[in-house]
């Protein structure tokens, strides 16, 4: 492995991050049992697994589904999430799975390296003709992502190679150089891998091809106007209107908001965070730092949800946050908690972790059921009967709730939130030569050599639930170097002692740097507290005015309608109103609610009367005790309404 | 012309009344001077006029237009708005230029009675061949309206004849007996069209026809799968996914809920009414009842808007009011009007009148801009720059705000509401034999027979501005008969006097009933005290809840961005503060505002922070004088963000 040789720290890999007990141990228990399993099924069932055996289309057809140009990244997702899974669980049947999967991948590549079920098969001279809309490279990125997980948790150099020579066809095919063409990924994915490729083989040409992908887009002439000619099609037939879309309508350079396509623009970003990173670029760090600002402060939903519209899954303006209708893709949320832990490595500063546990802990986890087979594609923070913000024909009397699915006709949800919880390792620590950053609170241990030495480090917490963490550091001899322990942005009030001295630390940039000379044994013990806050919108959110969200820790909580009746809009959490939290042992295996005194609102007649004059008519105000759980649990019991914004008074 | 013989009551036609002053004389002189002639404008320049020369589709479209299947009911409506302004304001240019159109429209007609300018020259062989999309029957409505409202303006029959040789046409085609098909339109219009030209032309068979359409629609099996099976296609490839987009799903007297296209479903309402009056069909009278309460007490918006929806420019579900995305198309606000009026002849209960009042001065007349020139398809309840609810693509960074436009591809609303503005004098009295009902108060002169006498009744009022009205009955000689006036559903305290005496009369089904020996001359003076009314939500309307809408008398009101500042929602208006309305001789040539005492509740922070806690933030409260103005008027001035709902507290 190639680690980069700047001042940036490093993550420190899945593999020396060992989870045994804790809410992170219980969702990869489910993420093994089922999640996994499920997925491939569903690949199996689907066709995807046979695709690779290059049956032609008719053949695909009789297995029940309409093939499409995505399908290689679904199970370039599901191979990641299967090497995570194996880094820290062996497991022989499920490697046995994979490498069958492996030796059909390699099968199915052509001499020239070219490696994709769709195109050889069902239109072979359309290969590399629509960058823009056709996803081969981003089904590229996912394979390579996928080949590299499996490499590092197998040894098995197979798939490497094969996503190797794919990844050395791309680069003779795309480029600046003589004889190649201008060409970058509609959907971008593929930049991000191309730098995990290189960071893996050291191969400095993955990096050149990465970072040509980002500089050449948006670049005039746009590559897709080019191609669309060749096409016999015009810019204005694009069926997205405007490459704000995928994030090409002008240079990377000269960007200065988040648009179009959410998770494509946060694949771009961090493909772009990488690359700034890997070249030293201070320019790249300035774009992604304005793209930043612009997203987190102007377009990111309170769960840490992206993209408000359909029509684009993405962008529409600033401080627009529709809530029945947020598209807000589990993926987005996702590849926001991507960008975020590439932007800290650029720029150490605790609100890029803040954020990427925010998308984390809710707008990502709310994308998989609590028993881990039933996915959303789409999380909106409010959910009514009849309305589902996955269709256009949402709410044209289909009577139905809206509720997570085994799978969607474009299933690249499941796979990326199992990824994620399957290396959930790689996001709880950084380091340089001399220091420790601590990012996530759970229970686990994690090995590494600071200062030159083997050090353990082991967090003992029931975190999120819980407000205290104990980390004790273990190792041969005294050692010095920083620990870097993080204040999340959300914590007003904080003690941390060490070996029971309380210490008066402040934070910088996010994190409290103890700089010591650690003893085998010393345990620092942190304690973030967490009451529940109010959190109100700013000034410009016209959807969420005159409402509240509940949140405690890092987690942003909903009312239900099982717990609190119907009709939650009338529902009024006063400001005085006291609300505490406790834990439910028996709700989803443990988990902390908010309970508190709030008002329901109604007109007091049996008028069925749509529109009521105040003057004839009063208004009742019925007292009773609110409970609001984690959004990320939402929809796991009986159907109703949900509700994240609350009105307050 | 034919009236009824039964009980019921019968609108007093246009031409009995003559409007000289107050606000719909203002509307009708704009109608007159600027509507009328832009919409012919418009019929010209977009090949409208020329179609009916049968020209070919190429220069159709070197007229710059895409030629669509509906052009022709364009034509009938802008005919039917000259008929309406011809009756009282004769205009021999005006005339000529009706009368040069039928001429081509008359030389159009196939000798089998045939008449469309689409069919014929670009699919001839495709006619009658897809009731369920194509609208040949819509159009035939259109067209028959028009040439019924010019004819009784101008005496002229060529227009009626032809357009009678096209019902019959249609007669031959469609009905139960052997040979026919047994089709009915996929828009419904024609209903009502063919019980006007029943009423106007005696014949017994328009009414038969429009009694079958009403009958067979939704019969198992529904006509349109057999055409679509003739078609080759199935139902399940009909776009709108289900016959209730068209009120087929099921036959009318099952139905109990008002779905679908909004527009369709009230015109067939509408036709619906026409029919159960005209045959005494009691049980259509039970069935319109039904539908009635369904869509007045679950479905319509406060303004009289219809149809949440844009995916099928229809209603969704009971108690669903989304206020941004507010489809409420203007057509579908004035086909409710259509209905009420037609249910108040079947059923006399002045909520009929209160619900086609509420209709037509708000959700009707925002369709047209106050210079008569600009129109909405889609009235939302609440407006922000950047969305656009008659686009898909709303809200991607367009940064326009929405606005009025000259004409749209489908036009259904500009000639629809100028329809409306020019036959308001039909709207205003029924009479039976012995009764005068009085339903809406403007300035206006009355000319009727009752109880067998010439009789004149004047209003004197600034309604709806003014809270008074002073009615004058005139005749040769004393006449005995009920003058029964509406006393609103919105006014909870009113004043009636004759001659000066205050009467103390209790209003019945909406109406209070003077029973006397009329002297010429004798005055009744009626005060409906317009105080401004808080109107809340049903407890089920959950985009309302907390807020509250501005009304006075008829009119509902909004708040723009041009007098209270940007960020409407987060204006408070406490139930304890004053509000009061003045009259303001500027604003549109006089128009009563209401302010009053209100508060802009907004974090106290500069920070960019989106979400804030309230541990942190205090919230500032600053007073300040909220200005609304009556709906129908927003986006007349500057552009900026609208809201009709208001925050109470």
């Amino acid at each position: 492995m190639n680690t980069n040789t700047f001042t940036y720290p490093r993550p420190i890999p899945l593999e020396h991050v060992t989870i045994k007990n804790g809410f992170w141990a219980e969702r990869q228990h489910t993420n093994r049992q089922t999640t996994i399993p499920a997925i491939y099924n569903k690949l199996e069932e689907t066709g995807r697994v046979e695709a690779w055996t290059m049956h032609p289309e008719h053949e695909r057809r009789e297995l029940g589904s309409v093939v499409h140009m995505f399908w290689d990244s679904d199970t370039g997702k599901w191979l990641e999430s299967v090497g995570y899974s194996l880094c820290k669980t062996p497991n022989p049947d499920l490697e046995a799975q994979a490498d069958a999967l492996i030796d059909m991948i390699e099968q199915a590549q052509a001499p020239d390296g070219y490696l994709n079920t769709y195109f050889p098969v069902l239109a072979p001279d359309k290969k590399w003709t629509n960058l823009r809309d056709w996803h081969e490279m981003y089904n590229a990125g996912h394979l390579i992502e996928g080949a590299i997980a499996y490499y590092r948790a197998t040894g098995k150099k197979k798939i490497l190679d094969v996503l190797s020579r794919y990844a050395d066809h791309i680069d003779s095919k795309f480029g600046r150089e003589e004889g190649k063409r201008h060409g970058y990924p509609g959907h971008p994915e593929l930049e991000l891998a191309l730098v995990k490729l290189y960071r893996e083989t050291g191969e400095q040409r993955y990096l050149n091809l990465a970072t040509y992908f980002v500089n050449e887009r948006g670049q005039d002439p746009i590559y897709f106007d080019i191609e669309a000619a060749e096409r016999g099609e015009r810019r204005e037939d694009f069926w997205a209107q405007s490459y704000r879309y995928c994030q090409a309508h002008i240079p990377i350079r000269e960007q200065t908001e988040a648009t179009g396509h959410a998770v494509r623009a946060c694949y771009l970003y961090a493909g772009i965070a990488d690359v700034a990173l890997e070249t030293g670029d201070k320019e790249l760090l300035e774009v992604s730092r304005r793209l930043w600002e612009n997203l987190t402060q102007t377009q990111m939903y309170v769960t840490g949800g992206l993209g408000p519209a359909h029509s684009n899954e993405g962008f529409t303006f600033g401080y627009d946050f529709p809530n029945e209708s947020a598209y807000s893709e589990t993926c987005a949320s996702i590849s926001l908690a991507f960008w975020a832990h590439r932007m800290f490595h650029l720029d150490q500063r605790g609100e890029y972790i803040d954020v990427m546990e925010r998308a984390i802990y809710n707008g990502s986890l709310s994308g998989i059921s609590y028993e881990g087979n039933e996915f959303f594609y789409v999380n909106p923070l409010a959910s009514y009967p009849n309305i589902d913000p996955y269709s256009k024909w949402s709410g044209i009397n289909t009577n139905k709730h809206y509720r997570r699915q085994e799978w969607y006709f474009c299933p690249c949800c499941p796979p990326n939130i199992s990824r994620l919880i399957g290396s959930i390792g790689e996001y709880t620590y950084s380091q340089t030569d001399d220091r420790v950053y601590v990012h996530l609170y759970h229970d686990n241990t994690v090995s590494l050599d600071v200062s030159g030495q083997a050090v353990q480090i082991e967090q003992k917490t029931k975190y999120p639930w819980d407000e205290n963490i104990a980390i004790t550091v273990q190792s041969e001899s005294p050692v010095m170097f920083d620990l870097a322990v993080r204040i999340p942005g959300w914590c007003r009030s904080f003690q941390l002692s060490i070996n029971g001295e309380k210490m008066s630390l402040q934070p910088k940039n996010g994190y409290v740097v103890v700089s010591r000379e650690w003893q085998s044994g010393d345990t620092v013990s942190l304690t973030l507290a967490m009451p529940v806050e109010r959190v109100m919108p700013h000034r410009e959110i016209r959807q969420d005015a005159g409402q509240i969200v509940l949140q405690r820790g890092p987690l942003i909580y909903c009312l239900e309608e099982c717990d609190n009746g119907p009709r939650l809009a009338n529902i009024v959490i006063p400001d005085d109103a006291p609300l505490s939290s406790h834990f439910e042992a028996d709700l989803f295996d443990g988990t902390t609610v908010i309970t508190g005194e709030a008002l329901r609102v109604e007109p007091d007649t049996d008028s069925p009367d749509l529109y009521l004059f105040k003057s004839k008519v009063d208004v009742k105000q019925e007292p009773f005790t609110v409970k609001a759980i984690p959004y990320y649990l939402w929809a796991n019991r009986e159907p109703g309404e949900m509700r994240v914004w609350v009105r307050s008074s």
